[in-house]
């Protein structure tokens, strides 16, 4: 997406430790004692202007979310939508690198893994830098518990193609696949702004469930 | 497909031995020895009218082709289109049953399973009868040699999420998935009669390399 210089952002995400969390600090972080209880935790990689996150925060409130955005600009839209949203208690917003993922959680710390819509870097010298590639896999496997779960939608046929290719290859098992989800929209789909607009459009948007078996 | 009473079937088939074999036959064969050759044996399980199979075996001289189809009144069409192509020396019809591949080849005698537009069943109770259902990808298994490979072909978007699903949760490993074969044709594309009436519609055509690891 175009990146609006945003020159507040610092301050407005400073303003709101209570929900937003930089990196550094993450990492430091027990995030079950951040929320306080015991319950699952869930993270979106690439959370973007955190429609679904947040979304997904109101509708569960006994599971606990992160979404993960490493553009100040981007998710500062997220932290606009979470304090209209009153702050939900077992919503946090994480500034910081997908790429850090097994220095910000612990082994086995996670639940579920989200990527909505991820950007589909299409050239193939670009391959390490898709949130599905072998080195991102090594990282969701590390932070994710025994019966963790990906969960990966997107409009983007060659990036999902690919994508089966390369969990397959890794070794991860298919639980679910849906090639044109909004032909029989499940009911609890919360749909991100990416989705919105595509689904619009007519294109199908596709969705999986994948484990490390 | 619509199935027409054809009495003249069974003479039909009876007076081109050389190019169609029927299961009791098959059952006794070593097809390398059929063949005169120790090329590759591939085998399409529902050959039906027998476009593809045929179109394969005039592309590819030196490989082997089995299309394997239950119904005489299917097969009979096929067997005219070969007889119309002067019997391609490397090419078999087969009139037998899919579920009796264990009985019609050696362990490891086949190097390719080629699934095309196969029937879909759409009713759960009748999953098992799917050419991906768990117990064919035994059957192909057990006769797919060391490097044996299913290339399976659908317009049926259900058969198709259903199947990877099946064949990962059974083990397989995906090597190509295109979920919109003609978006980017291959060259070597053959297409099945079902193939040119879904995709003049504008349907997309989703295809799989699947291997047992």
């Amino acid at each position: 997406m175009r990146l609006r210089n945003k020159p507040w952002a610092k301050e407005f995400m400073e303003a709101h430790p209570d929900v937003l969390i930089q990196e550094e600090e993450g990492i430091q972080q027990d995030w079950h004692s951040v929320f306080g209880n015991e319950n699952p935790i869930h993270i979106e990689v690439g959370t973007g202007k955190g429609q679904f996150i947040i979304g997904m925060a109101l509708a569960n409130p006994n599971i606990n979310y992160i979404g993960i955005e490493h553009f100040d600009n981007v998710i500062v839209s997220a932290l606009e939508k979470a304090i209209e949203a009153d702050k939900p208690s077992n919503l946090r917003l994480l500034r910081g690198n997908g790429a850090h993922l097994k220095e910000l959680f612990k082994k086995g710390e996670v639940d579920r893994v989200y990527l909505n819509f991820s950007d589909p870097w299409p050239k193939s010298r670009h391959a390490k830098r898709r949130l599905t590639h072998e080195s991102f896999l090594k990282r969701y496997e590390s932070i994710l518990g025994e019966r963790g779960e990906i969960h990966f939608k997107t409009d983007n046929r060659k990036l999902f193609e690919y994508s089966i290719v390369s969990m397959s290859a890794y070794g991860m098992v298919f639980h679910d696949i849906s090639l044109d989800l909004h032909a029989q929209m499940p009911e609890d789909n919360i749909m991100t702004e990416y989705e919105e607009k595509f689904s619009a459009k007519g294109q199908p948007i596709y969705r999986m469930e994948a484990a490390f078996k």
